[in-house]
């Protein structure tokens, strides 16, 4: 709608549906199986981003699957590491979509872990303005939270996630039989994502990960573990759907997301993300136990379901006036406020913007005696 | 609204609502005079992106406005050339935004013409995945055109605006007085932009331009001149409104601007946008003249408006054979379709998807009359 007065303001006003759905699937693609995925790709032109290690594992599939499936594809192999998530590896993608001539209606496919799918989704939302994708995870945390979302993002200037934006793909295709072929590391890396979900929003989900996490670790695929996958999922996007574009600083999906970020950038990324996040899990309940609003029986539930899972490898967390003083980075990212995300019970948190240097000596302390 | 059916399906989708308003003020930066960008900026954390030779001109009382104006500024100075719309230079005002810590809630004011807009949007577009930013236009083509759509975009590759995105200022200030100091260059600059935005949708605007365009070049600017800057903006916000993000990409609004990015190439940019711009509207307005959708009286008149604005020094046009080919990459950047916008009358216009290079040829040596 155009409003506008006599010769002095024009006002423009319109609204805009974004969509997009989440696939759960299994054997995406093997040929027998019909899907969606085939209808978008038929008669298009794709750029495929591929982590190398996927590729490596999948190349057959992946390559009968598009040569029979699409129009005219070119595949495009990322080094799926932290330190590639720059405006660098962003470009190189934009660079082989223009070389390959790819116009406005042409879909870009990301296969691949939150790295990949992080970097690919940039690409795709500068590139000519805009342009279709498609998300294909295949990791743990791939499956339950990068993959759900409608965020795209790089590092940049020692800042994780700094340029980036919220950009929806056309769907997502969330393929658990990838899951056969990804590594512990990988695995505890999003069930600690799915240990958040629980613990803030869905008791339920957080009584399955109890009973059934040790399939997960074990690669006991089943239906329980399925059901664990989209029930977290299910639940993020509960969470995530009227705060799309982060409007509302006051997430309760950045639970384990406030001390995880200096964990990280203090291990210097050494830690994988979800192993921050349980560890910052486990140090805000036990802040909530302190403060008395999350009780002594709930939270041994959260330190025995984060023993159980463990940690890849033994890690030093910050010293703890600079680990207290990352807090105000949280505090500009988050427009002054720190947020910070308490459970009070299983299932569901309240905010807090203050944590006192006291407070965090005593989490960090008890921390301590479980990871180093 | 999360649609979900039984552990296969999960859709998400939401209205979002995009509003923003220009304004069109004199002295903006005047301090007796009450705006609402003293009502935005008041305790807010501002980076300002100032075009250098516009810094030159105005730095005391920019200056002094934001003194007063704002909690807190800082001023980035940028060298506003076409080859200085690109991703360094994104990167640079992102990298100043970090250091001078802005959070999600401060706020980018780009004071400058088209380059200095497009590329302080791309800058907000992606810092902290979108921040607010404000433009201030300070050429004719700002007024009518970069200041009041949602596009921000840079160069890549070789390729204009080939990464970009669809982001709205919160506001434009687009303050009249600026056109004092440009130069007569950046007047036909924005005269063509105005000539076309006038034959494809709204006559009135066309009259108005015929009957006061010198009065732009003599600078001397008055209810009129104003008049026709308003319609002109007015008239591009209505084509832009129900199509903001260029779904469709049958746009009206690409009149003379299909011919024109390989004229621009072709000149190694020292043509400028606008006079490229108005080179296209004749070549287009040729080529409808000689299909007999435009009438010979109705060419005359773009004919004669074209020639009295003239142009700033002597142009070559690109030689035939390559001419006709760079239609290609339009079609590419518009998913297949040429979408050649023609003019059928003063005041509106048909598309067409075929040029052929016998009508290209014709329509190029009519116009070497002109600017050889």
């Amino acid at each position: 709608m155009i409003k506008f007065d006599n010769d002095s303001i024009i006002q423009l006003s319109r609204n805009h549906l974004l969509s997009y759905e989440v696939n759960f699937v299994k054997e995406l693609l093997n040929p027998i199986n019909q899907s969606k995925l085939k209808e978008l790709c038929i008669n298009q032109k794709i750029l495929l981003v591929i982590d190398k290690n996927v590729f490596d594992l999948y190349q057959a599939t992946i390559e009968s699957y598009f040569q029979q499936n699409c129009r005219n594809y070119t595949i495009y192999l990322f080094e799926a590491l932290e330190e590639k998530k720059t405006i660098e590896s962003v470009l190189e993608i934009c660079y082989v979509a223009q070389e390959f001539k790819m116009k406005r209606d042409s879909i870009f496919i990301g296969i691949g872990g939150g790295v990949t799918l992080d970097v690919l989704g940039f690409a795709a939302f500068i590139f000519r303005r805009k342009t279709r994708y498609i998300r294909i995870p295949t990791t743990l945390v791939g499956l339950v939270d990068a993959g759900v979302g409608v965020k795209v993002g790089i590092n940049f200037n020692n800042a994780k996630n700094l340029l980036g934006g919220y950009y929806a793909p056309i769907a997502s295709f969330n393929d658990k039989t990838f899951l056969r072929t990804i590594d512990i590391t990988n695995i505890k890396n999003g069930l600690y994502e799915i240990v958040k979900m629980g613990l803030i929003s869905n008791k339920k989900l957080f009584r399955l990960t109890q009973k059934y996490h040790k399939d997960f670790l074990e690669k006991n695929f089943n239906e329980y573990t399925d059901k664990v996958v989209y029930l977290s999922a299910l639940s993020m996007m509960k969470e995530l759907e009227p705060n799309l574009d982060e409007h509302e600083l006051k997430r309760s999906v950045d639970f384990g997301h406030t001390f995880s970020t200096y964990i990280e950038e203090f291990s210097n990324y050494t830690i994988n993300h979800g192993e921050a996040v349980g560890l910052d899990v486990l140090i805000s309940s036990f802040i909530a136990l302190k403060r008395g609003i999350f009780s002594k029986n709930e939270f041994n539930q959260v330190f025995e379901l984060i023993s159980s899972i463990g940690f890849s490898k033994k890690y030093k967390l910050p010293s703890l006036i600079r680990f207290h003083k990352s807090l105000e980075l949280v505090r500009n990212h988050r427009a002054g406020n720190l947020n910070l995300v308490l459970p009070s019970r299983i299932g569901s948190c309240v905010f807090t913007n203050d944590c006192s240097i006291v407070e965090l000596k005593s989490a960090v302390n008890f921390c301590k005696d479980l990871i180093y």
